[in-house]
């Protein structure tokens, strides 16, 4: 939540939470007001009714307000001495606006905002009038307990959003309305994408097989682009012995994050599952005595981490107990460092670019001088920030700087990217480590034939294969691109006769590359094209006698509908255009 | 070990360990004997020395041996008394004989078997006279505690071999020495396949960039066969809460192979590394309601697992902690199980097949009625085994059937393969199993709208990836064909002056599907040729300025040396070719 108070949107949206406040006393005479902020988007107010408030209350609600606004009520402040406040609020009985007062700091001015003959408790600013408020709509309604504890009272707090204009209010909602249908759980689901199984644990996706084949995708991008770009597949195990982890210093900085460990008393040793795949890859360099020719040294891995977020923070894929990173570690010379970063981010933004997230910027996250939880040389920490700025200057990108957004070992680029919706998600990040090729006695041979210790760079185009497909799923709203798509063609023989002919098909499709299958069910043709189309299918070829008769294809795509017959030929060329989008 | 008392081998083998006891008494005199019994593919003895045995004196002995075959001894029995023969060991100062004496219990025959003037307490039976023994080896000695016990004495342990004929013992040695020089361990860290790392764990293998490529490119050929006979892909988590495992039955049947489990006291719940993938995917079955026309649903996954195996145990490839399987589990109807079983059977014997594993058994593990480890209903029992049984006679296959070998929930068939030195392996494995569907309650609706339970069968046709590549090495020695090799194409610029030649050629390659790279470092050509040959890559391409003229390259092919110089498209099929062999 980003609200400033100078914003003329956190006064808008003030002034409508008093203005909803006043509408509903007119309709609820004997409500108990307690507190109504301003927040990103919109508003709340607190409140207790007598009898319980429904969802169906709203509109009503919603009306009263435009009614008070039509009034065109002056807005105006006063300031009351603090007994005569709480004698008033008392009178009045509104005890939580009591226990307000009360907790106002001795000599803090006590003021009242006034429209007609409502007023609240309020410190302000607000709008001049109640006739400058318009475009507002009441949202839904939740319990929250007051002072947000459970040992208080359960209060009815009433959601709304308001704009400046007409414009801006209608976009927002049809972004709700949309995020609301795009909603990545539901949509996995319903596209047969992932589960999360109470049984197995919160926060522990399980992935289905359309979702599996899209990982699949995924990974074979990645791993296609790592391939021509000098990287080397490594894989590593899920645990460790947790020494290892004393050593790369996380079980002392990361520990809350780490699982429970895994104590075995006969061996007395102990083992724990990797929140990061580095200390493993640092085990492979470091495996033999390294030459500075081999350098850089780039091992990636999809490494399945796990790290114990509170249960309650679990949402969907946005935050998991157990993900898959696209997480490769590069050891480069002091000399390589600038490049091989810059070759790093520009296979982000080649990422970000193929998977259609054209609306990103870019965040440097340094140190905040005043926190001491970062660990390692100075130097270092200032040869690292310089050439990551120097890097991000030389590629031409304009960027922000965020102090305190470091890793704990080092400064870092993060990618974040704005979805279909504007939507932000903090996605792809990379990062230069001085520190763990020090804790670890990292080495190469130079060509002045001494040992020299070579630079980290951490980094994870997709960040979380998990995440990014939920980004991915509420980007697209399910109707992934074609090479996304985990279902590309549907087939469907108009009738059982034509049942061989879409086998064939299917089967020379699928010789080309292309994910096919034939819907043969014996279900009437306008059910199969329709179940297709919701499962966002994007491409369907019919069959009937006569494209059996003439070795033709009917060709539906989502989004434009019937292309008419292509020969195989025609449809393959078609698809593999389309496989290049 | 598979020692058949009646077998004319294990005479043999018995005959010539008591012939290198004459010989070792004839060289050390005052030796102490314990034990000297006939094993798989030789024997060995137990002594006691009054000064240490090096390995040098071992063709010493042997020298000996053949002095005392030469001598054609008649081998005869003779039975005592138990005091004579107690009376006799003690005056001939053999402790360890007087104790086994003591052992036998009242009223067993006690017999000797005299050759020359050398006797030994022995059960018997033996060859007629040391002249029969002729084609034997001593291999190497090692330290044996008396009677497996760390609280006893350690003895030293001659171990030799013994075979019928000359041909036989030849075969056998060479074998032994093809076995050492293929040792995956060796190998695997030779040819950049997999390293262990005593920071991460023992039994955790972390699979280098060659061995990345060697696992993916086996997953590629799985996945794809698995496509073409309709399974679907899953990804399941690493861990599980333990209660999951606690219905499935794992954490009572299966606990002593668990990791320790991982305890969080704030939540008050319990996870566990998955030790098996099958209630994971029971989860997925279990996730929607099925109709019988979904089924054979076929879910498969390469899963890694984690079992707590016996630190002493850890073996390379062979037994680890953490692996990956190529996992299925199949939900059947009954009226399916047994085509579906058949199915699974053709898979697993396909994949052997490509593998170039050609020799192998078959063995179908039932019940050991005696024992009651087992779970699950007495008439599942019968139907699982018959189906399995009528499976293999309609495939016509050979097979045999040991009692005691199912699993603790289902019978079982494996397949025992033999590899190129004739050692045999236990690989891949397909399980019937009617438990876990009563114990999860799965079920789906049948044509009769009615519900009914589904059967499962586990399956895995490599078994385990880690240990199929560890069999994989000592197969091939690490010269993998073409298809698995990680290395495929080494290009070999003669100059400076090609290596754009020949990094255009490597691009033509890799766009083509082969895994191409070029080697231009700075070395004489010879010793780049040499390195790839050691490297066991299959093919180099050598590229000089004949080659950049005609736009041709030279090829040289493990084991067929130069094959001369070829057109881009002509190696292009070459290697395409090389690729389906």
């Amino acid at each position: 939540m980003d609200v400033n108070v100078k914003d003329p949107l956190y006064t808008l949206r003030h002034s409508t939470a008093h203005l909803m406040a006043q509408a509903i006393g007119e309709l609820f005479p004997g409500v108990k007001y307690a507190i109504g902020p301003p927040i990103e988007d919109g508003f709340y107010y607190d409140f207790e009714f007598a009898a319980p408030l429904r969802e169906e209350d709203l509109p009503r609600i919603e009306e009263k307000m435009h009614e008070i606004a039509l009034r065109n009520l002056p807005i105006q402040r006063a300031v009351l001495p603090r007994e005569e406040a709480r004698a008033r609020e008392e009178a009045r009985n509104q005890p939580y606006k009591v226990a307000l007062i009360d907790d106002l700091p001795a000599g803090e001015e006590i003021s009242f905002y006034h429209q007609g003959d409502w007023s609240d408790l309020c410190r302000g600013p607000h709008v001049a009038a109640t006739g400058e408020l318009k475009h507002f709509h009441l949202l839904h309604i939740a319990g929250a307990y007051w002072r947000g504890s459970e040992k208080n009272k359960m209060l009815t707090r009433v959601y709304g959003t308001a704009w400046p204009t007409k414009e801006e209010l209608d976009d927002y909602l049809y972004r709700m309305e949309e995020a609301k249908k795009r909603d990545h759980r539901v949509l996995g689901r319903e596209l047969g994408l992932f589960m999360f199984s109470p049984e197995v644990g919160p926060g522990l996706p399980l992935w289905l097989p359309n979702g599996a084949t899209l990982r699949e995708t995924l990974m074979e991008f990645m791993k296609a682009e790592q391939l021509r770009r000098g990287y080397q597949g490594v894989v590593t195990p899920n645990i460790a012995n947790a020494k290892l982890y004393e050593k790369s210093g996380h079980l002392r900085n990361y520990n809350s994050k780490m699982f429970p460990l895994m104590h075995d008393a006969d061996e007395n040793e102990t083992y724990v599952l990797k929140p990061m795949n580095c200390p493993h890859h640092i085990m492979i360099y470091a495996s033999e005595l390294r030459s500075y020719r081999e350098l850089p040294v780039r091992l990636a891995e999809f490494g399945t981490v796990y790290r114990y977020e509170q249960s309650g923070e679990l949402t969907g894929m946005l935050r998991v107990r157990g993900f898959t990173q696209d997480d490769s570690h590069l050891f480069v010379t002091p000399d390589q460092l600038k490049a091989e970063f810059k070759g790093v981010v520009d296979l982000m933004l080649f990422t970000l670019n193929r998977l259609g997230l054209t609306d990103y910027r870019v965040r440097i996250g340094v140190r905040d001088p005043a926190d001491d939880k970062y660990i390692g040389a100075e130097e270092n920490w200032q040869a690292a920030e310089e050439a990551i700025l120097a890097a991000v200057q030389e590629m031409g990108m304009e960027y922000e700087v965020s102090q305190g957004d470091a890793a704990f070992y080092g400064p870092k680029l993060d990618l974040m990217v704005r979805d279909a919706l504007r939507r932000e998600w903090q996605m792809g990040t990379v990062q230069v480590d001085y520190n763990l090729p020090e804790r670890f006695e990292l080495e190469y041979v130079g060509e002045d034939g001494a040992r020299h210790r070579p630079i980290m760079i951490h980094r994870a185009p997709f960040g979380s294969l998990d995440r990014m497909i939920g980004l991915l799923v509420e980007h697209y709203a399910g109707a992934f691109p074609f090479w996304l798509a985990p279902r590309q063609i549907v087939i469907v023989p108009i009738a059982d006769r034509h049942a061989e002919y879409a086998g064939v098909l299917r089967d020379h499709l699928r010789e080309n590359g292309f994910r096919a299958e034939v819907d043969g069910r014996n279900e009437k043709m306008g059910r199969r094209i329709r179940e297709a189309e919701v499962q966002k299918v994007p491409v369907m070829l019919i069959c009937g006698d006569r494209d059996v008769e003439a070795q033709t294809v009917s060709v539906r795509r989502r989004g434009e509908g019937d292309l008419g017959a292509k020969t195989w030929a025609e449809a393959v060329l078609l698809l593999q255009e389309m496989a290049r989008a």
